[in-house]
């Protein structure tokens, strides 16, 4: 089959490999329907997971249908088309019986990453019965692509962590895909009003688009103001981080009310400032977090009721052969617009 | 009658000041029986809080009896013995709708600090339906006053913000008086093990009489051994800071396992480095804050069953008289011992 | 002025009466500048709550201006525009300190019941400060009105007590007023189904329009195998009970899945069967409750930004001198249609 | 092997019977060191579980040794000394990923029930990695065996599900195994006060040396004013039925204060009468349950370290052969005392 395979640092090619074989009771092994890249993939790329191997195929999300079955394997069976998560979980360590999936002592996120991954024509998924979830009828290959891993992830770290509830004042620092997951995310818990901060108009655009009411661009205006205009003075009810940089943790943290609570949904390579001087009085709660997946059954339930709409998210569509273009665009957002791009069979 | 007067940085006496007098019809005006000092007294007197103005009389702790109360108060009348809490609450504001007393919009902590305090003869106290309780008969005055800010700061801002439940590994950074409250409202939850660390052995005994079953003095010796020794290798399940520097804090966050809590209760003066290079990915939930003394009515309830004794917490005791001393003794805990000192009529 | 007064069972007049007057200085007097009438007040007149005394003014809803305020009051003075929650609340006892404003020891549902009430030119309201709430610019009085009783309550005792989250199945049983605001509330957190249930067509109509998406009239067919069909035959996530009736509340407990929620909203007369024998191993939880009131402020947030319009709620509408006609047209909904009946000056 | 089989109402036997197989790739095959008899398999016997079918091997509850282990178990092997739960999980349902074991679709109590059980020298175990539990060196099989399900159903369908917190006035209803066990997890939250009731000294007795520090016999006394007696004329804060019958579970819902909990823990046989029309207005909460086991890890962490102490429970211990003799003490408590009897190898 043909594959994406890391080789270090800068160096990626799609070629051929030797297709997957189960090797454990558990596992299945999916034809790849359609898959998708992260920004995580780039990270890889630059080099900065040296955990990652060469050799390596990448990629961790994907939809597909199942080609061959392990015989502990019971909620699936061959031709049955199955949505594979980012996230593996080995469904009997301490965290998995917690619903802490994401932290699986023997999962986690493995694909693309210690495991080979989706960007493939056929892929082994370990633990498939707690792993993949079957998609409903009447749900896309590409809707249920964008439950591998970003929508859950806007939701559980970015939403829940950050215990949207109905009049909130949010506001979400960041507006690339993460971003706007988490806006589509909080539009569920009816905040009355979502604050997209971002240095990029063209990024703000896509946040209103989305469901933000409110769009403040950072590079030119602080956003203390707005949040405090809408907020007696007190700001903001929650804080989502969506970047990943020192400074935007560092004004997510600014831009809270006393007891309020800070989401971090961006994947930092540097230390922050924590302010304890001012706000070790200020009852405020700070989350971190990898996505846990526990979420994927219920978005589902919202894709196949129409209630969530992800279709804005996909805005490149190549053919499952097209990796090298498709990394292309999606490494460019600033020029391309890229939000997610879809390779599909 | 006499008073403890801040008179600027370094400078303090405890001199004849005028009786307090009733001032809006939610007062009352309480003699005081018993009083403490707390550390944060010692911070005004360092200079760190120059919102404190010079006149000011110092004190947020008392224990005493109604001497005068407004045409507005239902709850209490001359004569009723009373507690009277650190946290003044005007019950009306947002905050105070949730509980949140701590950050009231017009009271919060006020005493000793925006309003006179409690080290003097008689205090006047605001809002006095919601910022003060009835003593139960059977609970000592020492006792409840021991209410007045260090235990249900421990509890509330430590133990419940943590999130302490039965089973749990719990670390308490510092074994000072709030650590040792700390320590002590954690055990009302039954934690597996409570690991106590400082730098000073003499604490660290302290510890083990308030319920620390490891004790790491963490000059010598690196705590994370000790915790995974007990965690299979993971971390603690809920770690507490209470000292407030930056190098505890950062402690604390590292001696997490994933999934776990960190609940700062320490006054810090400077911003500690988050480690979010290592922790973004880690589901953790750093939560900060003032006591809001919302747990205050369930503590007495278990001061008058005796389910709590706080009397390992008193070490020195003053007549009312003697602020000079008590500042002293208070002031050298290395040389005293001093956990809390209490001056009663 | 005029005011609606009891004159025991079957028997109301609205006739001249004295003025109120500030008794305590936590009293405002409101003006009266809309008010409405509950089921409870055709309770009350067909002698159901023998507690409320020949004399007394009917009504505990109202949006008004203040007239009058006491020395104590700080939140609010002359000419200031309030909303008169139906919860009177003191602030201070056991459960005013844990929100639980309707369970309030001094106070809780008292205006119109052992306080002379809303339906007046004038009304005394106690302890203002913690019992009215300043109405935002931009709200109307009639969408404001909506807010003193009827949608907190379908909000705090279905929705919130019932933990409706995003992706459940929701089934409310009765489709009068309260339930239809249980519809209203229960959509702000995006549940993948609404299912009203009622033995009224008209109702059911009602139902859809306020954001029900299945409707089951269950004088014709019993709505589980609906519910099944939604749920892979496992019952609702949550259910509502808006009637107040054995047969409605056991039906609300038969359509739960193991696992669910009942929310109890609707004022019983009689028991109700609890099936222990098949429920006792299924997981499910029951609530009561009156409405608090806690979630007024966030009402009033949304109201101001849009996110909730009550406009639907409000049939019919009358002078504040037309309460025989407007408890005509209340007292018979099945002719009629009433909803929410407004009397404004 | 020997084993004791179900012949129908009133019958059984301890006799020979062929020796379990493994039959799916996730199956263990235990054997047998100690188990017990639990007071549903008195109940099989009496006839009132007509899903039982003569010829079922009876037990849900047993410590022993991995025989032989399925190729798909990955979290122990033969040798391992295992908890054998009660409850069976798939791991994979819907009711398995939110740790509502007991739910589970293709598991729950199926142990003795549905499946062959452990009152046996092997027993198959389906499901092995989420229904077993390695035991901790030097927590005994007497102690390891308590968590296979009474202190589990007493602390998470009792304890956990009435929300005990520190402080709180507990009453329990029935001071049988299952209310000794609730009141040893009540402990572990430090209440103010737990009430014991039941009709029987003996029990009564027994609930003091479990933690009870009140107690009632509702044969002779209305436990209710006891109760005022403790809470200012409220009720209890939380009330746990574990007795099974309905005028039981309506003491239970009647001694409870405004805004508390109900936990039932008792299997009822009928249904009991919910006084809705005092309780609609009271904010109550009642739940039931099956124990789900989600906390039988950190319950065995408490045995590690001593926290819990379960050998009270243990009244009567026997060989593994002696099922006849312990049967009939077991079945006669009121002459016998027995509260659990341990036969083991």
């Amino acid at each position: 089959m043909r594959a994406v395979v890391y080789h270090g640092p800068g160096q990626k090619a799609f070629e051929e490999v030797p297709d997957p074989e189960i090797t454990d009771d558990g596992d299945v092994i999916v034809r790849v329907d359609a898959t998708t890249i992260c920004g995580t993939d780039l990270h890889i790329l630059g080099g900065d997971l040296p955990e990652v191997r060469a050799g390596r195929i990448l990629g961790h999300e994907a939809v597909g249908t199942v080609h061959d079955a392990g015989s502990a394997v019971h909620t699936m069976g061959e031709g049955d088309r199955v949505l594979v998560s980012c996230i593996s979980a080995c469904g009997a360590c301490r965290y998995c019986r917690e619903s802490h999936y994401g932290q699986c002592l023997g999962g986690g996120w493995i694909l693309g990453h210690t495991y080979d991954g989706t960007q493939a024509d056929y892929v082994r998924i370990p633990f498939a019965d707690t792993s993949t979830y079957r998609i409903p009828a009447g749900v896309t290959d590409e809707h249920a692509l964008m439950l591998a891993d970003i929508l859950p992830t806007g939701y559980e770290v970015g939403v829940l962590n950050g215990g949207v509830n109905p009049g909130d004042v949010v506001a979400i620092v960041g507006s690339g895909p993460v971003g706007l997951a988490a806006i589509m995310g909080a539009r569920l818990f009816s905040p009355s009003h979502i604050v997209a901060i971002d240095v990029a108009d063209r990024r703000l655009e896509a946040a209103k688009e989305f469901g933000a009411d409110v769009t403040v661009n950072n590079g030119i205006t602080d956003p203390l103001q707005a949040i405090q205009a809408l907020t007696d003075g007190l700001g903001a009810d929650v804080t989502i981080e969506a970047v990943g940089k020192p400074e935007t943790f560092e004004l997510a943290v600014r831009l809270t009310r006393p007891g309020a609570r800070v989401a971090n949904v961006g994947v930092h390579g540097k230390p922050a400032a924590l302010h304890l001087e001012d706000q070790w009085i200020r009852d405020i709660t700070i989350s971190t977090g990898l996505v846990d997946t526990y979420s994927t059954p219920m978005l589902l339930r919202l894709l196949a009721t129409g209630q969530l709409d992800p279709s804005k998210l996909i805005t490149h569509r190549f053919g499952l052969d097209d990796f090298d273009e498709a990394y292309e665009v999606f490494s460019r957002p600033a020029d391309t617009g890229a939000l997610k791009v879809v390779l599909s069979r």
